[in-house]
């Protein structure tokens, strides 16, 4: 049935897909990488204000994203789709649809599907990619060992939108059509895979995505480096849409899991050349020290606590859980 | 934590395991084969009579079948892990060791993995291989669609051990310890890896893996293929166990699931070099024929109708929903 679903696309490469035992293609690049991750119903989301076609787009760009953060180019995917007996083929149809409408954009094809009974929805998606060796290149891929004492420290478009629009779609903020972008970024978050792939080309060494928080992300970033990292509050962007609808966004920004953004780091020059080549906004808010653990640090240079009163405020309260992918 | 728990092991080519975004490996094959398959709590398996490190292994072993039907070497797995809030660090600790009996036999790699919370247990692993090109080769892989008119029907071990150790754990006949043979061909199930590239090498076409019973995956077998099939009744092998606990083992060992033998087709000089070559019993229990669907002879080769009555009573009554894994 997925092979009526994801349809006859059939890559150079590619020899068999969904239909027999396994997939089978050729290998047209040095290296490759793999991820996977799963959506739980009522973990990672809710039925209740996630649509199928969302949902079938989420699964894919929550891996997607994984490959961005080694700056690969992803290539194909499989689809483990656990489900209740009670969901309709139509929804089934929906969700390939949505997986396609991002696959398209990234050339990504469906090479595997299995479906399950299970008591709720559970989505696991592999997704493997290519890295071709270029000259230019410094690195085999980015790498959350790479960052160096002295980097900037980049992200790319704004953080805490989808954690936002998580609390919107909880219903207890009003609800206007002008805060539509953030239910979006919740929904429907964009995997930064051109970005990604532009930064190794470029010679960037150390990226993570964005997936469980600023905070927590950075923080795995340097913990993999050896090194510490001193945020700037006033040089961390916050999308006026986060100021319009809370009266306190920097918890959302800080710690709003989800937003699939590339943090990466940079020497300046390096981090110049970056910010150029990107179209997406890239802020600089901080730099790689020597040391562990992340400052947060005032205009003039103090130390402020938000830090941790934010990450355990919103974590105790108001986060859905994410997972440790490692 | 996973990383801990599968250990250092680095193989040649791997650049990067469990700990980053992805893992990343240098291509050492120009052709790669790729599987995902799952299990469900209480769908696939019970925590009443599976072992956590049982549990580790199937949930591999039923993606290594999958990889041997394809004559594949078996080389990376990712493994996405749902699990209740209750499960204890030690079960998760025995599951990846038992993962870890199988995959060192066979060189396997766990190269990704992640946890979710859910309400039940969902185990999604997928698998990859790959196939180095031979000169005795006639084609890339084995194949669903590779049986031709004239082949006979061969299939490793026997069929319908694990459907009747899970009837012996389900509680409803007398298990003694003679039975531990059948109970553990539904716990820890040997995929036939070495069996499948076997295959491949001598130049054998076609094969399937019996997840789902030999009626139903031969029958996947013709169809792929385009053509019919004949089997022998007589000439279909009987495990003495089945024959001493069962009044009435034929339903087991034509539509039971979950033995994971090689179902194949060769023409019957490879046949016979094939059964050779292999250490595991094989038995010849058939012929491909023009036409379609499958017809089951007696020894005058006159028609027995038991195919579609054994298969419609085991099937409603006291199978284990399997998935299409297509």
């Amino acid at each position: 049935m997925v092979r009526d679903l994801v349809g006859d696309a059939r890559p150079a490469g590619l020899v068999l897909g969904i239909g027999d035992d396994a997939a089978l293609w050729r290998c047209t690049s040095r290296w490759e990488v793999a991820t996977t991750d799963s959506l739980v119903q009522d973990v990672h989301f809710s039925l209740a204000y996630t649509t199928w076609r969302d949902l079938g787009w989420k699964a894919l760009a929550v891996n997607l994203s994984d490959i961005a953060a080694m700056g690969a180019a992803p290539t194909y995917a499989l689809v483990s789709l656990s489900l209740p007996g009670d969901i309709e083929v139509s929804s089934i149809a929906e969700f390939y649809a949505g997986m396609l409408d991002l696959a398209g954009q990234h050339g990504v094809t469906i090479v595997g599907g299995n479906f399950s009974a299970a008591p709720v929805v559970v989505i696991s998606v592999m997704v493997l990619g290519s890295l071709e060796p270029e000259a230019s290149a410094t690195g085999i891929a980015l790498q959350r060992s790479g960052a160096a004492v002295g980097d900037l420290i980049g992200v790319t478009g704004y953080l805490g939108l989808a954690a936002g629009g998580l609390r919107l779609l909880g219903g207890n903020t009003a609800r206007t059509i002008e805060a539509e972008p953030l239910v979006g970024a919740h929904l429907r978050p964009t995997p930064r895979v051109n970005e990604g792939r532009v930064l190794r080309h470029k010679g960037v060494k150390a990226a993570i995505d964005v997936s469980d928080g600023l905070l927590l992300d950075l923080g795995r970033l340097c913990e993999a480096s050896g090194v510490g990292a001193q945020l700037r509050a006033s040089q961390i962007p916050v999308h006026p849409l986060l100021q319009a609808h809370f009266s306190n966004p920097l918890p959302l920004v800080l710690s709003g899991g989800e937003d699939y953004e590339l943090l990466f780091t940079a020497p300046p020059l390096l981090m110049d050349e970056v910010r150029e080549s990107l179209e997406v906004p890239v802020a600089v808010i901080g730099e790689v020290v020597a040391g562990k653990g992340i400052a947060l640090l005032d205009e003039e240079g103090r130390y402020l606590d938000i830090v941790e009163k934010g990450w355990e405020h919103f974590k105790s309260h108001e986060r859905i859980e994410n997972d440790d992918p490692s």
